[in-house]
């Protein structure tokens, strides 16, 4: 039977039970969210003693399936005041499904001022105290401290400085194959994490089987054709593996997208310098990896090892959101600057979309000039020394604009807004709007159909048709992030049919259930139906569902504003 | 017929109309609050130009009555997200009434970037750029400035260096008959009047008359009934005027309710060192005043000039609030520190409830050591630079909480928690976590009734009759706010019924009606509903009436906790 595993950090006792049953048919998103729906207090401090830290691997998580590598993490975030479910890549979640583990629970906080190790193993979870040299050290080098520690295999997710200050930006970053960073980066996670004194978790599966397949033929015939429809669609066989998500700088830029200089216009004429055909040519030149896997069993591959002058490496899941808020949006057209501020959110362990887009508050504050590169790596620089620039900054946009009275703050519900301008692609701003989790792109990623048409094609500029494509977009990835699945799976299930059919085919394989997508449907509004009752307890409404009221002015190059009465956005998620 | 004012900062606008019928028998905070809930919209942005900025004098204010001085301002708070009513001393209000002005209000916010003194005179409003040297300059010296220029009888509203960083701990500072300072302290006000450029409001009443009377004889007689309540009774008529507010830190001491180190105990060993008594017999020493009023016609006059060493004038307005914040939550048993602190406040224009209490938050975070007056004052100094640090601490109690990754922060809707103990002074707990305003002891000061044994008594230690007592006393205080009278005429008015008939009688005499004292709560409960509906559209729900979770540790020297439950809490403002 999968364990569901309660760590108390206060008294140290751990709690290996049976899943409980209202979990029971639960993975990944839909798991932590509806833990933390149940069992967190909702209107608790995050960072207080009543808060709770979940990772939850999805439904597939560590099987053989094609991008099955995904580990959700919830708890109530800092940042939003509102439930959190942030997913990330690495070895972590893989570890603990092949360990039929179905969660890990961390509560309460411990009396005592000093750090942890908690260590999960096939015998159960210790607790050692953290190296004294981990402690303020960046996270590539206190990976390689626990891993020359605990084993060069050992699956570890950490916080960095960031969140030993439990700073509302910092992320939970987690070792991938080759020991470089992945993170659940959204939502203040890294400072729940802090709060209970919880340096890293390493996992070490020495001893575990594989993964339990019910019906191990229908699981590889149904994985088979699951693999043709992720290799075969453009995006996920094509486009992605050979540019990354940095292909989309200069397709938003050409499509008026592209949110420049505090989301001032959506068009500028240094995107190619910072686009994914830029980054590849530069990549190869200096001998780096245009295309890698952050799991095993990875076949988007979209990440990458970036290197630098030298020839050495730099930075990897080297993502367009973050090239896009210091190179479009704070202005900044060196791409090499960019990837050494990159590394650094991954070293500090910051969200780099929060702290990237607070680099451009930052600018529109005046305390950087707009597009000095040298100046943001310097300001970023801040947050590891933790001073109290540093910790503004390393407390993400909207702390940025309170701390210096602006009303120019892209965010919702204070997250910051990601790479594309809600109103020259307004499907994905009615999604910034109204997803439970504070304005994210994943979680309703319209961007497919507005611009790249793939699952048919919505006018981005236009309002018809939005409502119902965020809506079903939302549903639809609140189900995938339940499955395990890398999200990037959506482009290919969204327009071959068989492809979709065939990770509903997987599931039920694996666990001997005869699902049908209307079950999956169903699950999707579900696990919404559970963050927004969450998040109405602790004190999020519509009226926290609105975006920024400086979107009332108007967006080069189509001039377009956002022009949704707020009936039509309460009524994206009308279920 | 009254005029309402408003001034178009964008355009530069004046529209001088009569008073809107739905505004017609609206005064104070009830004018205020009405206008804020009808005409802002509820979801914008503090700093934006939706927000609107009203100053209002009460029913009564710049008539003969004993101390009808007030003047209410509001707009939606930038600290708490929610309705604001901010009220203040000075000879603002009362001119304004002299003039017939029954409201200003200030709307949009300019394109270019200067600063403006908004001058009102019998003539109408015009604007000048603001004098170079006021920018960035302490309140008192502005101010001089200011007179200096326009009349040294000018009445003057005025924002500090904090309100033009737009600080959500700035106030807006009125100077007094003294040309000493007062201040619409709470809720971030000045940050309202910064984003909208303005520097400062002066008013000029030369050519004004009286204040029109419709029963004149009514009138004196009902006002001599009010001013013998004031002076008969000992709140009134002995313990602030010779003590002022600060006669209270032995006498919440002795209670157990004087919250000491961040809220950890509520009794200490120096509070005589920093009270009432060793104050008076300082500044007597010193050659201050211990006993001034902060209008014309202030009978109570709990204000006073506290001298330096050397016999020369550091500050007034003193408050018992201040000294407690500084003095027993922060640790420092020093007068004088905490008197130079208190002048600094006034200076650069910050709430001092909001910005003490951070003080405190700042050492719970470790930044400096507790109960250390130098580093303390040190550390004030920081918001007049404009450092990160000081914009940190000047944005109030839970944006340093925010920033330093704390949970025990002391805030409802985040404004600073006062100077009672919500667990050991359980009534004026349950108004920091029901009123609209955010923490605010003023909103319904049941520390009357618990402590005081004013308008009864209800043990402060039980839950018995608190529920009704904070509900009672916040729909009396929204009426007071709305009579132009100081909140302190309620110790009397509570105990003595003429003194309560005599008010009504007053307001009657002026205007020609015929009130009943069911009328007066009627409007008391209307102004409140209006408040909460405002909120409740600004996302404000039941969720943010609650007070931190760490009100459930036990507080000596009773050992008490926060024991309502949240039905219970619901159930204040249940009409």
């Amino acid at each position: 039977m999968p364990k569901f595993i309660r760590v108390d950090m206060k008294s140290k006792k751990v709690t290996t039970e049976e899943c409980p049953e209202n979990y029971a048919g639960l993975a990944g998103r839909g798991l932590t969210s509806t833990f933390v729906a149940n069992e967190v207090k909702a209107s608790c401090h995050p960072l207080g003693h009543y808060n709770k830290l979940i990772f939850a691997p999805g439904y597939l998580t560590g099987t053989s399936a094609a991008n099955s590598g995904r580990l959700s993490c919830g708890a109530k975030s800092p940042l939003t005041g509102g439930i959190k479910e942030s997913n990330t890549g690495g070895t972590f979640g893989q570890k603990m499904s092949k360990m039929d583990i179905k969660a890990i629970v961390f509560e309460e906080i411990p009396a005592e001022d000093k750090y942890y190790v908690v260590k999960i193993t096939m015998d159960g979870v210790s607790f050692d105290e953290a190296p004294a040299e981990t402690i303020g050290m960046g996270n590539y080098a206190a990976i390689k401290v626990l891993q020359a520690k605990y084993g060069p295999k050992v699956g570890v997710a950490i916080i960095g400085p960031a969140g030993e200050m439990r700073l509302t930006a910092a992320n939970i970053s987690f070792a991938d194959p080759q020991s470089n960073i992945r993170s659940a980066g959204r939502g203040g996670l890294g400072a729940v994490m802090g709060s209970k004194k919880i340096k890293a978790v390493v996992i070490d599966d020495t001893g575990a089987g594989k993964v339990a397949i019910a019906d191990v033929e229908a699981f590889k015939s149904a994985s088979k054709r699951f693999t043709t429809a992720l290799t075969t669609h453009p995006v996920t066989g094509q486009g992605l593996p050979k540019y990354g998500t940095n292909v989309l700088v200069n397709i938003l830029n050409e499509a008026g997208g592209l949110p420049t200089k505090n989301f001032r216009t959506g068009r500028n004429d240094w995107a190619n310098d910072i686009g994914g055909e830029t980054m590849a040519e530069r990549i190869e030149a200096r001998g780096g990896k245009t295309t890698h896997g952050c799991h095993a069993g990875c076949i988007i591959r979209c990440s990458q090892h970036y290197n630098d002058k030298e020839g050495k490496y730099l930075t990897s899941g080297f993502e367009y959101e973050t090239v896009w808020a210091l190179g479009a949006n704070a202005c900044i057209d060196d791409l090499d600057a960019i990837a050494y501020a990159d590394r650094e959110f991954d070293e500090v362990g910051v969200d780099s979309i929060d702290v990237a887009v607070a680099v451009g508050v930052a600018m529109e504050a005046g305390i950087i000039p707009w597009g000095d590169a040298k100046a943001s790596l310097d300001l970023i620089m801040e947050i590891r020394k933790g001073t109290p620039l540093g910790r503004i900054l390393g407390s993400g946009a909207a702390a940025v604009g309170q701390m210096y009275g602006l009303s120019r703050v892209p965010v919702v519900k204070k997250q910051a807004i990601p790479a594309y301008d809600p109103r020259a692609v307004k499907g994905v701003g009615l999604t910034y709007a109204t997803t439970p989790m504070g304005a994210d792109h994943t979680a309703g990623y319209a961007v497919a159909t507005n611009i790249l048409k793939v699952g048919g094609f919505v006018d981005p500029l236009g309002k018809e048709g939005q409502v119902e494509l965020s809506r079903n977009l939302q549903i639809a990835t609140a189900a995938v992030d339940s499955t395990g699945m890398c999200l990037f799976i959506a482009f290919a299930i969204l327009d071959i049919a068989d492809g979709f059919n065939a990770l509903v085919d997987m599931i039920n394989a694996r666990y001997g259930l005869s699902l049908t997508a209307d079950d999956v449907v169903e699950l999707g509004k579900n696990i919404l139906r559970a963050e927004r009752d969450f998040n109405k307890r602790a004190g999020l409404t519509n009226a926290h569902d609105r975006l920024p009221e400086f979107f009332e002015e108007e967006c080069a190059p189509h001039n377009v504003t956002w022009d949704f009465t707020d009936e039509e956005v309460d009524s994206v998620l009308n279920f």
